[in-house]
């Protein structure tokens, strides 16, 4: 009786030509986050759930995976990077300088609803800088959304900032302070369920002239500096918070940066956790797919696990959903495989010599394989074209005897005839150059 | 009241310089695996039990993690990448095309006995050549395995190597075929409790005389040919298997590859999976540690799942053992970021200077960090010692206003006074491509 082969819903396999997309804007996302001096972590990605709920309560609590282990503690999956970083700073604290600036890419697991794509298992990439709370790293985690959105080969994106400080000013400001979640909950459906039915759903908490200067407030203005004098005017005047966005478009300007950045007094992103600047991204051709990029400041990263106060500012890089979204600009042609030759196997008693001269290929930097049994030329050359492998050598007694090969572009079908070795790799290089981005 | 913060017995956080090391060491692996042909793929962490458990029985099976997700579905973590592969190949049988060589780099989780360094949560990685059956395929592997330790920095370790068939054959021989369990489970046992007492439990199933043969066929002989003529001698003369072995051994001759590769034929890893060579391999320094990179040939990877038959041949690297004895043997001095250069906070208002200079330096691959906020310079320099930064630049409010800076050697304090960027990015460039390996 066969087991029928099949994963749970929600889960999925990564086929090669997906993992080596995926890898490849992993290792940019990497090499990028390490230009500025971040360095890697890693945790468990089983933990203590006493540990993981912190003080419970939220959506993601119901979709952890939870369960007894063997030794019956209470543990479950981690459901993000930021609640395990927050106990990893608690816990190393004395092994750790400040301000700490780490990266993590990781997967996560939420027993989330299937529908709308969105999966059981994800990767996510954050970056933070705590320890610090000034304008420099405010500005530095934007910069690294900018460098990241370029590693990841995406050119038109927004990236919409505001500050929580000076939403809350407004409402206080407007004796609303009390109702702040109410009406920030109804303020983040404006883009879906527009302003009248904003306007209809404010009316609940508010008198209708309170509810019109909500949505005034909300609304960006035709450039950075009028929106934030706007807000700063609604607010009841300028203020630390208007002053720290002020230092950033400063250094924004400074930098050239300016373009593709706006101010959005509607970006809120959730209730309890930001405190100051709030970030988040969407693609120019593809707004409907939610921020691709998001992340703000907060006041106390660890409060659940120890007395150190540890401010800061990161971001979280969606990568699964990014590159759905990319999937579905660019209908990629994605790569099968990374190999650059094939040898192919014209007579198996010479495997020796193939292996050798793959060998002296791969000295050369070139991913090299060799065909590795016996099979008509024609199924060899079909193996190829499966692995999107550009070019091959064919080597058989005769040629082996003069010490001369055949290279052949496969694509084209053009080919080198009788060459030696080494004018097969100084082809083989250039061809490479020209042909492989 | 806090949250005490900490972690699962068996499970492990990685520090900024453990994961510094980890990521280049699987960055090697992965280029090694790359040059090879091989392709990256992943599975789910997460699978039904149904799946994981196979024909069940095994001991791995007891540490599994399991449990009942909200769905009531039974499922488990992987406990390995062998089992997900085999689902995997019999799930994607139609789009992936034969022989495929593929590489699986991912955390697994096994409720073991945490003693003895031994971990619940550790790496795997995978390389397998499934669809084919040649002797060409079985040196690829053992070429990789070679070209893995060089690749993690292990120059001295050797690859023992055996052949499965001859031994059974042996064993046929002997009339002992029925008792192969218990015979292999003793080998297994020589360098641990020594002859006399394997030849004492052997004893238990078999005559002296046979027990003694059996010693004898175990034992190496001082050369691969001498041993390998011996095998044949007592299995009653040779087969595909000895022949196979012969195969191998030349091409490893052809290719100057025999040192650190020895015949063993005591190696027997396990019972019911390996069909074919088998491959273990020990570092000279510290050979109880264990084997660090073992695989073998099987005849049928997803018998369970599939009625394909999937001949193969593969091997697995034990990071996290490696790692463990790498720090034992070098004492490796781990560094704690890979910043090369860090700008000082001389005055926080010229943070956007810092972030355009570091920008700069960016653009010519330099990995720089500006210090994000007010601080005495004396901390600052601590916190790039901390960090392992080799070189710091200090530039005030009059160096900017001239254009000029200083460049700091940050463990020498040697040090470069009023240059300009593009002097100080050229001295840079020098200075990392001598000092920083």
């Amino acid at each position: 009786m066969l087991i029928q082969p099949r994963i749970l819903k929600g889960f999925r396999d990564s086929l090669p030509e997906q993992e080596i997309e995926k890898s490849a804007l992993i290792k940019n996302l990497v090499k990028t986050f390490e230009s500025f001096g971040f360095v890697p972590i890693d945790t468990p990605a089983l933990e203590l759930t006493e540990v993981l709920l912190g003080k419970g309560g939220g959506e993601t609590d119901k979709q952890m995976y939870r369960f007894q282990d063997k030794g019956k503690r209470d543990v479950s999956m981690r459901f993000d990077l930021t609640v395990p970083f927050a106990r990893y700073m608690a816990q190393h604290y004395s092994e750790i300088y400040l301000p700490f600036k780490r990266y993590h890419i990781a997967k996560v697991w939420r027993g989330e609803n299937t529908q709308r794509g969105r999966y059981r298992e994800f990767f996510q990439c954050d970056f933070d800088m705590v320890g610090v709370d000034s304008a420099s790293s405010d500005f530095e985690i934007l910069m690294m959304m900018k460098a990241s959105l370029s590693a990841l080969g995406v050119d038109k994106a927004t990236i919409h900032i505001n500050h929580r400080g000076i939403f809350n000013r407004f409402l206080n400001h407007l004796g609303l302070a009390e109702k702040s979640v109410e009406v920030l909950r109804m303020v983040d459906k404006l883009t879906k369920i527009g302003r009248e039915k904003v306007l209809q759903g404010l009316s609940e908490y508010t008198e209708k002239d309170k509810a019109e200067l909500i949505l005034d407030f909300i609304v960006a203005e035709d450039s950075f500096e009028k929106t934030l004098k706007k807000m700063c005017r609604l607010a009841g005047g300028p203020g630390e918070d208007s002053q720290r966005m002020e230092d950033i478009w400063a250094m924004a300007k400074e930098l050239e940066l300016q373009e593709g950045i706006i101010l959005n007094p509607s970006i809120t992103r959730g209730l309890d956790y930001y405190t100051g600047l709030v970030y988040e991204t969407f693609l120019d051709e593809l707004p409907g797919l939610g921020s691709v990029c998001s992340g703000g400041r907060y006041n106390n990263l660890a409060s659940l696990y120890s007395k150190e106060e540890l401010p800061g500012v990161g971001a979280s890089v969606g990568l699964d959903r990014l590159l759905a979204g990319l999937d579905e600009i660019n209908k990629n042609n994605l790569r099968k495989s990374l190999t650059d030759v094939i040898i192919f196997n014209m007579d198996p008693p010479l495997s020796g010599q193939y292996h050798k001269m793959a060998q002296q290929l791969r000295k050369q930097g070139i991913r090299c394989e060799v065909y590795p049994a016996k099979k008509k030329l024609q199924g060899q050359f079909k193996f190829a074209e499966q692995k999107d492998i550009p070019l091959g050598i064919i080597c058989g007694v005769q040629e082996m005897e003069t010490g001369t090969l055949n290279l052949k572009d496969l694509k084209n079908r053009e080919s080198w005839e009788s060459i030696s070795l080494a004018e097969a790799i100084e082809k083989i290089i250039a061809f490479l150059d020209r042909e492989i981005i």
